[in-house]
């Protein structure tokens, strides 16, 4: 997202994020310098550390310490990213090998665990012990979530609530706590820090939303991965719950809520998915979340940086990738 | 331990810290409860947890601050437990069932990831920048240990110096964290917190070696798994070390540097290492580590908490189990 209008009041933080993701801990594993290169080089959009910066110039914070703390929730996502492409079995991520289709599960999940470390580490060098805590109970809400997807009964037939539940854990809670960070860090009211707080989470539910719709209409090379990823670990999503409540006597609608579910089917469902008013009714749905991050905003004061989250949480539901 | 007359000094505090221990956060999953408690409720020796609350009460930390840091050592000494038990493929620990023989490799990452968050949280409210700070530095040490360890390139060849440096980052590192908590909290004086650290480290060489060396002589039911574990994993621990370097022609040799390793060879290794003199001289080195440990404690005033780890030091070499 580098070239967006709305990230320049904070290129040059952004910047020293960067240099501060590759910078190698001393007794670092040359193999894990390079995997940790390997994805943090891949690019992804830095939408967290982007929103600890433009929070943290909202509240004051000391620049340094949100330096740290930016770092710090983009080492966190990609931690989890590495666990979970191995849970997946997913091999591409951002149009690149994921660390699971190069080495073994075992040498994938110490990687893993060495980058939760480092994050963890990063965390501390922002010197508040509520941003510490804050961290590590986000780090619960998304394995929590992760293990009721697991654990659940009836793996496909989700109704609406829990898949928001679901997206709140996986992304809302991360991208709430990155937009909280700036807050906590610059001693804000509790007034100013929850309305940060519930912009970023509902930004991070239209995220979500959008990245599901995605997986049935986007290009594949922009995406960097194939379409129907989700569909073919059987996880349903917004769009195919909307296409089900449409249409809950379609063919294919015994198909996707057994798993597993073979390749024709999954490219049928697809189409079929993309075809219909499921895409628009879910991009509603983001649209609804994104207005509901803009309207928390109200609650600080106006300045540039409030209108760059504003504009933030706007193409939010226009991207395409 | 619990009837360790050395730890009758923290006894009520121990208690406080199993209390911690088995309390269940908000939205945490039934299924990461269950697994939680089997392994929280399967004993250990909680060795951890005593170092912190006698170095606490050596340098006059506060009591609950303490606790937490008590808890936080022993939820991430866990939580390493889940993940190397998955990655070994080991089935039986503490004589109970590990994750991993019980449930996917999925789950398993996943809870412990979700025991590591637990961990960070916990000792985010020992309410130390400096512990944190510490705490995410160990974890990277041990995860650094673990991938070297992995990738190590002639898997079954290594020095004496290349054994140390593993023993340090897998038990040396948190169990010096353990004992120097205590005086982080307490704001002791660098002297003092170094030498309650090189202390821990000292006891924590010890403590592996001894168990490195019941892995080829204990009884199986008091462990709490086979004998020969180690050698089963292709890994090469101090007894066989010297075991080697005594008998570098043995027709065994061959055998246990080329890793996978038969059943019936474990066996026979195991047995004749269990014979020889490599077994007594690797207790040697355990007691060089112990008295090293005892030593670092003269920088410290006398009290019963000293003279508590100075006895803890030399039940660490006595132990059977």
């Amino acid at each position: 997202m580098k070239h967006l209008s709305f990230l320049a009041l904070v290129q040059d933080d952004l910047e020293q994020v960067e240099t501060l993701l590759r910078e190698r801990p001393a007794g670092q594993h040359e193999a894990t310098s390079a995997a940790v290169e390997h994805l943090i080089g891949g690019g992804g959009k830095r939408l967290r550390p982007a929103l600890v910066l433009l929070s943290a110039r909202i509240c004051g914070a000391a620049r340094e310490k949100t330096l740290f703390a930016a770092a710090a929730v983009e080492m966190l996502h990609t931690a989890t990213l590495i666990h979970d492409d191995l849970i997946d079995g997913s091999l591409l991520r951002r149009g690149m090998e994921t660390l699971n289709a190069r080495w073994s599960p075992g040498a994938t999940v110490l990687t893993g665990d060495y980058v939760f470390a480092h994050a963890a580490y990063l965390v501390s060098q922002a010197d508040s012990i509520r941003l510490m805590g804050r961290f590590a109970e986000t780090l619960m809400v998304i394995c929590n979530g992760e293990i009721r997807q697991m654990f659940r009964e009836q793996p496909a037939r989700i109704a609406r609530q829990e898949y928001e539940q679901r997206i709140y854990a996986k992304t809302g809670s991360l991208i709430g706590l990155s937009a909280e960070a700036g807050a906590i860090l610059g001693d804000a009211s509790e007034q100013e820090t929850q309305a940060l707080r519930t912009y970023g989470e509902r930004l991070g539910l239209a995220f979500q939303v959008v990245d599901d719709v995605l997986d049935f209409v986007a290009d594949e090379e922009r995406l960097g991965k194939p379409v129907g990823s989700d569909l073919r670990q059987g996880l349903l999503t917004l769009p195919m719950l909307l296409f089900l409540e449409m249409e809950p006597n379609h063919p294919l609608a015994k198909r996707v809520t057994a798993p597993p579910i073979p390749s024709s089917i999954v490219t049928a469902a697809v189409q079929a998915v993309a075809a219909s008013p499921a895409i628009d009714q879910a991009l509603d749905v983001a649209r609804d979340y994104s207005e509901q991050a803009v309207a928390a905003l109200d609650n600080l004061p106006p300045s540039p940086y409030r209108v760059a989250l504003s504009d933030l949480a706007e193409f939010t539901v226009r991207r395409q990738f």
